[in-house]
């Protein structure tokens, strides 16, 4: 397969994984009747990071973006090419955000279908949208946009100055682990008011599904808050990128 | 000793350190008056993942499989040898299974030692079973199954990816934190309905020590239960091994 | 950009970043209607720690002191130069910790902006001051003073010990995890008392940032304590650098 | 300085930050008015098992051993010299452990001082004495014995297991990580009934220095438990020892 067919797939299962395991977390913490119910943010900081470890993993050879703002970032820090050697390009930028979008939507898919019964029995709603996307704790659009661009930068700022030591296209194994600790360090530090989406595709790939699946009493998808998780990181990833190629030359 | 008598005294210590430690956090959480009571699932499934790591380190020259859903697995995606340059066989399979549930029993047997006290002053028969075997929030055969499944493919999937970076047959020392991390987040995030057993030896190896064992009013081993976590690892395992097999030459 | 340049920047960078995400984990378990309101004090040394991990790796090139107490800690060492090969001499330590405190000012104004409609919210002034300064349990200006000379010698003792492994000067990517454990370490264990400032810019300069933002309903700073979080670690600090200058010789 | 002084200091200074972190991490939670109190077992063993982290970067040049667990399972084990080239005899034998409760009883000293308003204003004298040593849940010397020596074996069985990987006698950086991560798991999974002492030198140390201390309002020191704690490590250390040297050869 060409490189970006093996990007393409890399990012769908990394990212299918990502999204698996860090919806399932928050599945686990806030469906009733689950052993983790109840877990604390704590624990959901560290699911999550856990799965952008796992799924890092997965998608070692297209450098693991699984995340359109980190793809975005990489455009306007001035890369020429992404892992796996691919080079920046329209088709390249493409393939990476709809592999990206297709692998959120299929994890999604499969974190209903572990938690089938605890959706089934959870008596509220807003739980069984939580398990999928993000939302604000107190809804003020603007705030919670800058909210989300101050973590996405602090995210994506930091991930491409890994690439300094050596570490930064492709990530594997302990590789994965700074992003890990990055992404629990963030969802801890500035994951209060919005949840931390942080990633478009993390967000509204799992809102696409919630909006598909015949999930019992369901509710809304709460489409009018849906651009805030997208735009935001999509802001903060491109100040992020942007900002590292004017700074990195000069941090070293 | 031969190559086949390593795998299988690295397999029974190994197996045996991690139900020990695995198990043990569960008692120490689950059973009345202990320091650790109460102290919620984040810190079982830490302990879990260094169960697991604790049991890889001991099982260096095996592979540290330690679970027949990883060893099916791997004859699954169509490796010739295992770790220790044992080739993949029905006596070599047999052994390591045989070893693992061997191991399993034993580290079952030492958790009720080291917790003999609680045990006998714990006063739900529950709780005692449930500090060997995994039992679900919502009985749903099917639907537990399915859960099982989709854990312990994540688990034999991204364990077997490991194996693209050089760190795969024999994990060691902090080659084995990966996998440690890897189980931490499956139990954060897909534990939630099951408790995650995702491996046969860890669940019916206890539950044939608790069977045994004169656990004063232990109750009963819930043997209609048990078949989930044996036949859901191993569908798990097998279809994780398979689809790497087909996905990892595409994945590089 | 000559070397002092790349320290400026370096530790500006990084100081901020530390700043942001270890007073950002405050703000979330700390400001009412937070996703991780209560999160524990757990959460917090492991927020602050990886705030810490993050900032380090940011200023790679200035050896990521981000803290006067290091820097004056390695001058008492009697280190001849910093990270970077920068020569220790007064520009040189001016420009770490003018560096350190711009950093930290900085890092607490985004905090406030990423927080700000909690900050809005939040009834009690006390919770605010917090968010951004530590203050003691129980005051008693001498005691609490002996708290962060302890918890600072802790500190710089032990990181100044990194440097005869190969691993000092310059602290990246998995070489700035080492930082990030001691101090989780050394909050969980010596943060009781003080909240463990042990770093003088990552108090006073939030503190400053406290006293000239508006924010809404914010009360004193509590300039009356403000001298022992500063006070405190530089005597940690030296202390522990001039140790290490006569122990680490004989420790090897 | 010779190696036998090396080690005597590197022993000493190593465990002092051990007990000094370890029974502090006790100290938040347990006595009153502290930020952490009341925060959770798992909150004290990622602490125990961080402290040892920074006890054994401290001592690298000993080996690191900070428990006479350690340096008589490694006596057994059958080992011509420990870390730092030293012989293992009657002398260095007992410079290691002589070192190792000179270092405790200084580290419980400075956690009195860190936390001495805390002791002071604490109502319950059984948690002034549970800051220096362990106690029982449930008391039943012969039971809580087979608790201390389960989980001294399962520490000194895999911490002689790290050396087969080159990463055994002198464990620095990274290279601490491995056992505190063990102790962390220990802690976890075996803590539950005693308090996992696993070292006499952690409890005999801190207990001579409880009792020996102008503690205000302290109460007994509990000799009559205090020997489980050392027998207990002991008996484990030596029998993992003796396991490992008859074991390792096998297991490769």
């Amino acid at each position: 397969m060409d490189n970006l067919g093996v990007v393409f797939m890399s990012e769908v299962v990394g990212t299918a994984i990502l999204v698996l395991l860090g919806c399932g977390v928050v599945a686990n913490v806030a469906l009733a009747k689950n052993k983790g119910f109840g877990g604390g943010f704590l624990m959901v900081t560290i699911g999550w990071g856990l799965a952008v470890y796992a799924g890092v993993i997965a998608a070692y050879n297209s450098g693991a973006h699984l995340n359109p703002a980190v793809t975005l970032g990489l455009v306007a820090s001035g890369a020429d090419t992404f892992g796996s050697g691919v080079p920046v390009n329209f088709v390249s930028i493409m393939t990476y955000i709809g592999a990206q979008m297709i692998g959120a939507i299929l994890g999604a898919v499969v974190v209903w279908l572990a938690y089938k019964q605890h959706f089934d029995q959870e008596p509220e709603a807003a739980n069984k949208l939580g398990v999928f996307s993000t939302g604000p704790a107190i809804r003020s659009y603007g705030w919670n946009l800058v909210t989300e661009i101050i973590g996405t930068f602090v995210l994506v700022f930091v991930v491409i100055g890994f690439g300094r030591n050596g570490d930064g296209g492709g990530l594997a194994a302990l590789g994965a682990l700074p992003v890990a600790l990055l992404v629990i360090a963030i969802g801890a530090s500035l994951g209060g008011p919005t949840g931390y989406a942080i990633n478009p595709a993390r967000d509204l790939g799992p809102r696409i599904a919630h909006f598909l699946l015949p999930i019992k009493g369901k509710g809304s998808s709460d489409w009018s808050y849906s651009w805030v998780p997208v735009v935001g990181p999509i802001i903060g990833g491109v100040l992020a990128g942007a900002s590292s190629g004017v700074l990195l030359p000069i941090l070293g």
